[in-house]
């Protein structure tokens, strides 16, 4: 096992009911609040009006609209309203993507220039407003971690920042919030989450035997729920299963004395950039291309193991078990209703140079991931993926 | 998955060499420091010398000799020590007892009555000095959890005080520092990290798929890990894995969404209160024959499950199959060359009925454990043991 560090302070409310807890917790850090939504869905839940109920002694504030791959607009918006406002606390309430926007308004905050250069330079993040969170999609795992991915309308880039700072304080998870989401909606949500669990299980071991079983626990969790969460939404037990899965499924846990860099998700980023789709869908395309396309002497082994462990595939042969296993991750995806090719979603071929080139210079594909990729190796994997 | 809350703030620095930062983080506490640790073992290793060393800005107290099954006298101990000298940070090196004693102590270090009052309200406590650790053996994981069990010499009584505010603010775990432990504090401490896996994974399971999907792994983990360690002392692979597992294996993450008490540990608890024998030990003799003594049609299921999840076991009969993982168990703590019988440690049936009516009236094994136990059913399974 590689050295590691690990610290996960975020204090997780998991269970019906738990979102009263914020009356009492949010106390603790001030009065003002400023509530960042995306949109309108919360209104026609009752959370909404719920969080207002709960929160009755507090002074609220609001950023709303905050879209799928949340926009620097929206950060710059925030960090206006808390420093005009002298917010003490920001509740998150949604997905990632109002987390996401959530963590770098927090530290936006506190910077006089524009938030964009917090994510180029992340020394210039200084000090972060507390992050309180209520989750009503299991995707992400922002809940649970310092990371949050900004897209600049304006650059086309799609970039993460991350700081200890920016740890949620305390998350609401309510499984039962997800009962009501749509189908789509809970398909990708459980393809993000699986690829969180692969681009963190699909890195050289470095003898890190515990993390690689947790994350095929979790990985079994993911396709044993996933279908029965969309086939009966309100079904707590696949919800809170999957919720949980989600937020363990990206605070470092399955990462933990291995190495490398993400695979997928670099090659996904892109697409959602320059097409703006759900990053969940591009990942479901993606991903069993991407298994096929690096499937090599080198790598057959752990695509073996995955095959075995995860899916209780019983060939001797790697090659067959590892491809049999591919073709279970590909049927599963399908399954869940997601589309399999560009193609389903209106991509054509003729951006997959610059994005490719995009994505292996804004990450570590050429460097540090599991199969070094350089942007021919992309192109070719988008193709596969028409 | 019933309702939970989850947060472990405590900092986990792992690896070879990561005791150097304790020059820098227990810094931001303060400068005076009580350095807690157990007998000589850290001034053969050179960790003595080394802590000196990393800490040479610091002006170090010191209370040793805290014993396996720290006593309440120690504890006193050191409250006086820290209240005299002003400390601001205590340093626990060790294992759990050095940890648990340190977590009593800086608690006690705000309270003017008897430390032992703290553990019988835990409401008195208001305030604790930070704790840091660095560990020196695997098993307890109290240097991620906010637990510490104190044995009152006096009374005989062994109980747990376990508080939010007694998690470890940062824990160094270097497998390097586990090279030089005697063979029978790596099996002893292996079946302890054992036993805490069992006690959250034999519990109802209340819907809770990843958890115990989660707990598999971790076992498995052991199993593979421990007699590699007990060969090859300096495995740092065996010694890296078996450390993280302990640390994760009783921060909750077992727990989290299922419900129940603790079955084996409080008969455990007795045996160590009485006869002050190796906490690990004892769990080692007891654990196969509680689980023949609580194996029924109402368990059955369960401990197949446990059989072919973690051992691989294929028989189709639930009980041909949990018999087989009960019998893996019994022979795995044999090949770590861990006692078998109460009778091979020279206790005998004398305070049998004492204990068990101890162990009953301490715990929930009454009322919340997997199986219920009465003070006669307790005396069946020593008897079990002899």
């Amino acid at each position: 096992m590689n050295r590691f560090d690990f610290c996960v302070p975020t204090d997780i409310r998991f269970g019906e009911g738990q979102v009263e807890c914020l009356a009492k917790e949010i106390g603790k850090y001030g009065s003002r609040v400023l509530l960042v939504y995306g949109g309108g869905s919360i209104k026609k839940t009752g959370l909404y009006d719920k969080i207002y109920e709960v929160l009755k002694d507090y002074q609220i504030y609001e950023l709303s609209g905050i879209e799928p791959n949340p926009k620097l607009s929206s950060v710059r918006k925030g960090a206006e309203l808390c420093k005009k406002n002298d917010i003490d606390v920001i509740l998150a309430v949604g997905g990632g993507s109002s987390i996401d926007a959530s963590k770098h308004i927090a530290c936006a905050a506190f910077y006089d220039g524009d938030p964009w250069d917090l994510v180029l330079d992340k020394t210039l993040a200084t000090k972060a407003l507390p992050i309180f969170t209520v989750l009503t999609i299991c995707a992400t795992g922002s809940e649970m971690n310092p990371g949050a991915v900004i897209s600049n309308e304006e650059t086309k880039e799609k970039l993460e920042i991350s700081l200890p700072m920016l740890y949620p304080t305390l998350s609401v998870c309510d499984p039962t919030y997800l009962y009501t989401l749509p189908p789509m909606q809970t398909a990708a949500g459980t393809a993000d989450i699986i690829s969180h669990i692969f681009e963190q299980y699909f890195q050289p071991n470095d003898g890190a035997y515990i993390t690689d079983r947790l994350s095929e626990a979790a990985l079994k969790t993911c396709f044993k729920y996933g279908p029965i969460a969309l086939k009966e939404p309100q079904n707590y037990e696949a919800r809170s299963n999957l919720m949980w899965t989600s937020s363990i499924g990206l605070n470092h846990l399955f990462t933990v004395g291995k190495g490398g860099a993400w695979s997928v998700h670099p090659i996904e980023h892109e697409l959602s950039a320059f097409y703006d789709i759900t990053h969940g869908v591009g990942l479901a395309i993606l991903t069993p291309q991407w298994m096929r396309y690096v499937l090599s002497d080198n790598t057959v082994a752990r695509f073996a193991m995955y095959a075995r462990n995860v899916w209780d595939i019983k060939e001797a042969d790697d090659y067959v078990a590892a491809n049999a296993g591919i073709d279970k991750t590909e049927k599963f995806f399908h399954e869940l209703g997601l589309p399999g090719t560009l193609t389903e979603i209106g991509i054509d071929d003729s951006q997959f140079t610059e994005m490719a080139t995009e994505a292996v210079r804004t990450s570590g594909l050429s460097t540090r991931s599991y199969v070094k990729l350089t942007p021919e190796d992309v192109v070719k994997i988008y193709k596969m993926c028409l």
